[in-house]
């Protein structure tokens, strides 16, 4: 080859010094050129390779030439390409460094539930709980959102943040809890953080409320394992059909629930008993902490509001997008009575991780421009269809098996003849099949009950491996 | 580099194959050549190298060219210069991977620098170290980053995420930081955290190490009170022209440290003192923890490689992209030892706040697709000139007072006549002129030393408000 651009040494796109010489078409040399950065570990594997398009125009080679010089390296193996992740470098044993194995199930505990962890290995059919459709999340309309949000963004947004969150968002959530949940709150009174986790830190961990504390008799273990690492001490309230009880007596003075769905159980908290938590908090000077973990889905009756509404002051309101957005953004929130925003950003430090600043610019526009809504509309719809198939499934071929819990939310409890939980389990595992029992969500120190059953979340799978999961299901439920 | 003698393969006087290959600079590539002859064995410790004179002569280079890259490597520990004996490969153990002893841990201290927190009431003109110019960002690019990685993003990115971080970022981080800081990694070794705080609490807070701890005397206070918080016990290393001096005899087993510029004093760790800490944290099972916190920005040398590259196994490198991006992303990272990898993450368990899986997705796709080296690369150049404004303002106006620790990072110091750092202050204030002091930065346990100092911060003005910051400046420092 003669032209001017052989023994060039180009800079590629992601940085690759590509030596242009030698013998050969320019399909040829390049071809080489890329060989060598594979061989030599210059272009690492997994690397994802400049487009067609950019690299021509780079290197001042026709479109094709670089088309054909990759499905020559990809036939060749040196390469693949993947429908919607472009051509990257094949993976290979690591040239330089030994790597580690992948990290075998660290999650795999007796006593943790197997939806609490994420998924290292996927099970053939996913009925655990505690997650949404992930094909589902609003790729285009969140990305119109993030271009709005950063263009319109002031430059102070890419400098530091403010530990309390961004204004943009505080403003737009002030505004979305007050209509979609009852909230009574004012921008200032919201403190921006990463999921519901998070501020169970800030309250408990960071020094805010002290122990003991009053939970649940059935509820999410991080909660509880949250707790125990901040030496809280807990103390288990009896959940019934109507909620959990608090009891006039019980010397405890601060209480965390779930008032608007229960978590497992799926009960709302009797409308008595909203109004006696609260009161009952006034006269000790206590406090509610509300995990509104999943407010925003009701299906056959007007959504509860928030425990929050009754009182502002003696109420904390926490939630998250993870259940109606994604838990990928790590973007919930705490709305505090007044006396508690100081003391919760003093917990927070300058320099707590908090919540990326253009998520959260986009998730403000999100809100605003009435995107977030409408999704939530279009997942009620969603995850209520997947709701009816699992009960018309149970209904086709276990009827004995009675859904309970299915009004609100993204899972159901299935009861089960006192002690059959484990072997139910065990024969769902035998199929495949990925979901907890009642037995992980309940308090350790919890008076033994003959609650048997199984939680049932009906949101994760595909649509495509719904249908088999409940066939599964149904396969592995005990004959009545 | 588009010479001839790149690619071709030397064997210099002591009989070694060199590769010249790759990109970056003659000397770069020399460089390269040498560190891998040095950590793959061929060059053995002790060996005497060729004299520049005949290295330059056997390879077709200048006798400079040769003298830069053998001095960047001494630099780096890789090689020693002694007076009469010419230049050597460094004498270091073998790395051995061995568990660690806890020990346990005391006291605490904290101080706080102006510029250690968000800004809530801009000052008149802004001279704070610690934070990039925010009106960089570079929004288009990070947006088409973010449009290709949201498409190209399999659904199970929108579920529950990887504590460790995603694989594609840890991938493009394990590239780009053994191409750029020397760092030798796998993605396998490396966990996404929210920066360089949330690290440090993982580490200590979460009891994957244990105090005492050896800091620099003059630090960053976030640091401080991390640890103050996590109960760990420090004791203040001297830190002189050479950076720390961590003495030999010093019972404390693991060190923190700033190698590649010192905050604040901005010198490079000496050669000596970086091979020094190395062997001694192997001799007593210790570790270092690297704040790698401005590695990307260099002027007037050549980058000084992490102190990671000397031993993966008893180097933790801590960096996030806070300084060379934005601190708006909380995006950050830990390159363990392969022991530690499991217990960070067992500390940081499976609802830590980890950082958001989309921006995740999309810094690494800015990474791969050459976005964040043009981004560096543009923001070097920028830095380095409001660098060079300083020093010609103070040359101009101020002549007494003589800038130091500015061939890298964002900041410089001041040195200030004995006792004058506070009176410089208040006047510094009563110009509106928000920085810091030196003995914001000093560890209450230091001997007190007569260092009196301005912490002066030349990236976060904005352009417009530059010269006028810089004449508050020079108004404020004390007469000559």
């Amino acid at each position: 080859m003669a032209e001017s651009w052989v023994n060039s040494a180009q800079r590629i796109g992601v940085d690759l010094h590509l030596e242009l010489s030698g013998a050969g078409s320019r399909r040829a040399v390049l071809g080489r050129a890329l060989r060598d950065a594979v061989r030599d570990g210059r272009l690492a594997p997994g690397t994802r390779l400049p487009a067609y398009r950019s690299l021509a125009a780079d290197l001042g080679l026709a479109r094709n030439t670089v088309a054909e010089a990759y499905a020559e390296l990809v036939a060749e193996g040196w390469l693949t390409a993947r429908q919607g992740s472009g051509t990257r470098v094949a993976q290979r044993a690591e040239p330089v460094v030994r790597g580690r194995e992948p990290r075998p199930g660290l999650r795999q505990t007796s006593t943790r539930p197997t939806s609490d962890a994420a998924p290292r290995h996927d099970p053939r059919h996913d009925l655990r709980q505690g997650r949404p459709d992930a094909a589902s999340f609003p790729r285009a309309a969140w990305l119109s959102a993030a271009r709005r949000a950063l263009n319109a963004a002031p430059h102070e947004a890419f400098g530091p943040g403010d530990p309390q969150g961004r204004i943009e968002l505080r403003r737009a959530l002030a505004d979305y809890l007050a209509r979609a949940r009852g909230v009574r709150t004012t921008p200032e009174r919201i403190v921006v953080c990463s999921g519901v986790a998070h501020a169970l830190r800030l309250l408990f961990a960071g020094g805010v409320l002290r122990g003991p504390l009053a939970v649940e008799a059935y509820g999410l273990p991080f909660h509880r394992s949250i707790l125990a690492a901040a030496a809280i001490r807990t103390v288990p309230l009896e959940v019934d059909d109507h909620g959990a009880r608090v009891p006039e007596a019980a010397s405890v003075r601060n209480v965390l629930l779930t008032p608007a769905h229960q978590f497992p159980t799926g009960a709302a908290l009797h409308p008595e008993r909203r109004a006696a938590v609260v009161d009952r908090a006034r006269a000790r000077d206590g406090l509610v902490v509300e995990d509104d973990y999943d407010g925003d889905f009701r299906y056959d009756r007007e959504p509860v509001g928030a425990l929050q509404g009754l009182d502002p002051e003696r109420v904390v309101q926490l939630g998250s997008v993870s259940k109606s957005l994604t838990p990928a953004l790590r973007l919930g929130w705490m709305v505090l009575p007044e006396h508690l925003v100081d003391v919760v950003l003093a917990a927070k430090g300058e320099r707590e991780a908090w919540a990326s600043a253009l998520d959260q610019l986009t998730l403000a526009d999100f809100i605003d421009s009435g995107h977030y809504d409408r999704h939530v509309r279009r997942m009620r719809q969603h995850y209520r269809g997947r709701r009816d198939r699992l009960v018309a499934a149970l209904a086709a071929h276990v009827p004995h098996v009675v859904p309970t819990g299915i009004a609100a939310g993204l899972h159901a409890v299935l009861r089960l003849p006192p002690g059959s939980e484990r072997r139910t389990l065990e024969a769902a595992a035998r199929q495949g099949l990925a979901l907890d029992g009642l037995a992980a969500f309940r308090h350790p120190d919890a008076a033994p009950t003959a609650a048997d059953g199984l939680v049932v979340g009906y949101a994760a799978a595909p649509d495509h491996a719904y249908g088999a999961a409940l066939e599964a299901l149904c396969r592995a439920l005990p004959p009545g």
